[in-house]
Formats: C-alpha cells, structure tokens, sequence
C-alpha cells in the first residue's frame, strides 16, 4: 500500500489531496486528506506554496511516498511546464526538478491536468470500465484527455489533450493561446461569462445581473447558473446558447474518436443537468451521423474538481500503468 | 504465409490488391496484382462487382484465404455501413454478409477504408515504427484514423476517424454529412474544386481553366495541380488558401492527440510537395504552442493510392492485431 499525494496546480488555487493508491483498474480511492491554497503570482512562491501543501498533507498522513502535480499546459516527459495559457506561475518552469530540490527524496511525477483528471474517472470515476472516452474539463478554460483501448492518448511527448485549442471558427475571438477561434473562447467558463455579459449588455439577463451586484461586466458563469437554476427564462436561453457550443467540440471529439462515453468535469459541470441536458439536447445536431450515436452518453465527472489532483496522486504512484 | 485480398470501395471506383501478408510488425508488403473497376450505382450490382474484383485476383495468385474490404464511412464491428456520405450504393448493407454469400468459405473483414489506410502506412509505409500517428486522406472528401500508443484507434463500434466531419466553420457551406462548415467541406478535393471555380468566377486561374477545357464550372484539383506545377502564380494562390484549410484541421488533430508524425494520403497527395510544402508552412499559425511543436513531421503516404486496399488486406489476415 502506497499512501501518495496529488496536488492540482490551477491559475487560481492549488488542491492537494493524500490518498492510498491501490493498483489502478481496481475501483475507488479512498482520499485521507485536503488542503486548498490559492495560487501565488511569482514562481518560486508558486513552487514553495505546492511544497507547502504537500508537508501539511503529509503531517496529516505520516509518510507521502509519492507526490503527483496536475498543472494546464504543455508539460512534457521531464516534467516541465513547456506552454501553458493560464498557469502563468509556473510557465516554461521545470517544474518536476524543482519539487524534487524542495520535497527530498520522494517520486515525484508532472502531469498535465486533465490527463491526471481522465486517468482518475477512468480508474475510479464515471469512466470505470470504458476502454475508450474522452474527458472534457470546462472551468477558467478546457482541458482534455482520451482513453483509447484502455490506455491513456498522450502522444510522444506528452502533448496530447488540449481539445479546448482545437479551433472552431476561424474568424472566432482572439485567445489566450495567441491563435483566434479555439472551442475554449466558446465553452469554458469564460466563454459562459461573455455570453452572458453579452446579453446584459443588450438589456437581458436581469435576475443573473442582480445577482452579480448590478452590472454587466460583473456577470459571471455561477450567476447565471444561480438565475437559472431559479428557472430565470433568460438565463435559461444563455445557458442553452452555452450548451450549444459545448456540444460544438464534444461532437468534433466523438466524430473523431467513435467513442461512446463523454466525460464533462472541471467546474463548471457542478451545474449538473441544468448544463448537461441541454448539452445533450443539442449534441445531435453536432456529430457526424447522430442516428448511428444513440449510445453516446455525456455524463458528469464523479470525482468533481478534485479529479485531476486524485489522477495526478495515481499517476505518480503507478507512473507506467497510463501506458498499455 | 497467408494469401490476403484487399479491396477499396470508393464512390467512384473499387481498387483490389493480393498481396502475402506477413505478420504485421514487420515491414513491408508483398503486392501480387491489383485489378481496378468502376462502383457501379445499384447495391447488388456493386457488391458483384466487389466479389469478380476479388476472384480475378484470385485467379491470379491461386488461393486468397482472406478478404478484405475498406469502404468510406462508419461502418460496424459486424461489417455492416451504418453511414457513408460517399458510398451510395452500399450504404446500410450488411456488406460482411453479403460478401460472405457471395465468395463462399474465406474470412471476410469489412472496416472502414482510411483505418485500413492508417493500418497499412504503419505497418508498411510512412507510419512505420510510430506508436503515435495521425492518417489524414484527401480524397473526395477526407478519411482520418488514428495509432495511439502502437494501435488503431476505433472506439467500442469502430466509428473512429472520421476528423473530415470535424466543424471548422458553424457557419460554413452544407456538407455531404447533412451538417454545416465540416473540414471536408474546405479541405478534400472537392474544397479545393470549389476554391478553384470560386476564383475562375472571379476572373484569375486562367491557366488552370484553359487545362479544364475553358470554363470556371469544368476545374478541377488536377488542373489546379498541373497549372502550379507549371509555375502559375494564380494557381500557386489558390493551392496556398487550400494549404490553409488543410492546415486547420491538421493542427487541431495535433493539438487535440500530441502526436508528432502526420501521414497525409488519399489521391491528393500526387502533388506532392507542391501541396505538402504550403501546408507545412501554414501548420505554425493553426497549432497550439507551435514553438513546441517543431518535431512534428508532415509526410506523404508511402502507399499511395493503395493504402486503403492494403490496409484491408493486412486486417482481413489479422484481425486481431489492431487491438493493443
């Protein structure tokens, strides 16, 4: 029995989680501590704040043998943070070398995040059992990951699941990967925030703009799902017009894989239904011979935001199990 | 030493090969003959012709043991093509079964024509030695498959592969699939065909129209290709819009898998570099984090024209190695 951690290292707060790590493939995880800091701006305050959560997981525990990071981004088979959009911290950091210089003589393992996050659904979430899915986390942006005959979709170098960047409209919003169009200007979190800023602007969405303290540009994503979950017309429609664009990318991904189970995690699935039914709804209209896709299902990830920390835990004590 | 019939089911024509197939893993396949027909337009008629494709190679070799086919479309683990936009005549047929009655006591494989195409170029071709690749056919619309970590991707029906009906442009032209603004639409030969007589209405492609007998309506991809090849300025134009588009989906693929080899097949590829160059040029702006990604390689396919047919092949004489 390994007790390991998995820290989530996000553009706003970092989630550790310790946890003992049975053999993936068998089912569950039984998570024995957490600990949520924000994330600092500087890098080595960045570094230090991971560190820290680790050795407060750890006195809680009594012997972390195995620590995994999740960061978004690019993170390639050394363990270093090659690109990432949003963790500005920890940009272009060899990330792996630098928590092994401060947490001694432990594994440590760097993993992109929703790779950690897909690989934890697959072993002990909603995506038990399935050979093959894909992993879809909506929040600040998207990240992705795949499940192929039963193994992880990493490609050579690591690279693989940035499903958010795929671009969907060319002549789309400018992002913040520097390209224009990508599905996550569209369906992320921030993608909500700007349809519904949109649409205060234009004089609608009078219940969520309450709610956000009476002006536009203070609408955010859980506002409307508030307005919403109200059962608030008009933000019922922005949310449907949301829905509309997940849908957009989940298709893209299903016409290309052929899988059948979708998994939708990160924070916005905390909505549940009242995102994923219209998401549902509106995935016909999206996927290449929609007759032939009766058996697709869409469903919420079952580990929540602490997904990606709990995949990067398993990861780091089974480091070769992702492959086939 | 297994004696192995491959055959490729376009809209317009079906190609056979017989080839000795060796363990796949090896390199290189031994192609015996190759027998080419028109599709007729009626289903029974097709699948005749399918089978007399079939016993004139074996007249040739004297003995094919196993048959396979590759046909355009999601086509079933049991053989039957539940969806082609191209392949009319045998579209919803239980073209396993068929085959079946009609060449009597040999294995019959049905499988999708560019995953046998991706098969093929691994075993055999430009994929060799790859765990991770993307095929990429530009044909008359545009046939994908996928090797992660040294197998097919099919997903749990074998729908996989089918990245032609991605959507690039929600607001795009209709496409064959019944949807709008699918990259096939801009990037098979029918998008550059498009692009062409758009710019032969507009007045440029002079060369090119003179090739395709005088009027925009008659051009072509070849006639595109061949003016290019000459050196023509407005051709060289059009083929570097197309180059765009190709790139586009190219890019997502490899954003949205991490993969660092692009086999690009299918009969577009008889340009060449002509095409290949302009799209290798373009493939920076439509990748994310492109300063990451100067080891990904666009090559040709090295079987050409033949892939699918070989790929069928190699399948039909073992079935059970695509799986990891």
């Amino acid at each position: 029995m390994i007790i390991t951690a998995g820290v989530d290292v996000g553009g706003t707060k970092i989630l550790g989680v310790a946890l003992r790590a049975d053999a993936p493939g068998k089912s569950g995880v039984d998570v024995l501590g957490e600990v949520r800091v924000p994330t600092p701006d500087e890098t080595s305050t960045a570094l230090d704040a991971v560190a820290e959560v680790v050795r407060r997981l750890d006195a809680g525990v009594d012997g972390v043998e195995a620590v995994g990071l999740g960061v978004a981004g690019l993170v390639d088979q050394r363990g270093v943070l090659r690109a990432s959009p949003h963790v500005t911290a920890l940009r272009g950091v060899d990330v792996c070398g630098e928590m092994r210089r401060r947490l001694g003589d432990r594994v440590v393992w760097v993993d992109n995040d929703a790779t950690g996050a897909t690989w934890a659904e697959h072993v002990a979430g909603a995506a038990r059992g399935a050979d093959d899915a894909v992993f879809v986390g909506l929040g600040t942006g998207i990240g992705s990951g795949l499940i192929a005959n039963g193994a992880l979709v990493r490609g050579p170098r690591g690279f693989g699941g940035e499903a958010g960047h795929m671009v969907v409209d060319p002549a789309g919003p400018p992002c913040s990967c520097g390209r224009s169009g990508c599905w996550e200007r569209f369906a992320s979190g921030s993608g909500l925030a700007r349809l519904g800023r949109d649409a205060a602007e234009a004089g609608r969405l009078a219940r969520a703009m309450a709610l956000a303290g009476g002006a536009p540009h203070l609408v955010r994503g859980e506002h409307i799902a508030r307005a919403a979950s109200e059962g608030d017309e008009e933000a019922l429609d922005v949310l449907q017009a949301f829905a509309r664009w997940v849908a957009l990318g989940i298709g893209n991904l299903v016409t290309i894989f052929g899988c059948s189970l979708v998994v939708v995690g990160g924070g916005l699935v905390k909505m549940g239904d009242l995102l994923l039914d219209p998401v549902r709804a509106a995935f016909p209209d999206d996927v290449m011979a929609a007759a032939e896709r009766r058996d697709v299902r869409i469903v919420a990830a079952e580990l929540g935001e602490r997904a990606a920390a709990i995949g990067a835990a398993l990861l780091a004590a089974h480091p070769d199990t992702p492959a086939p």
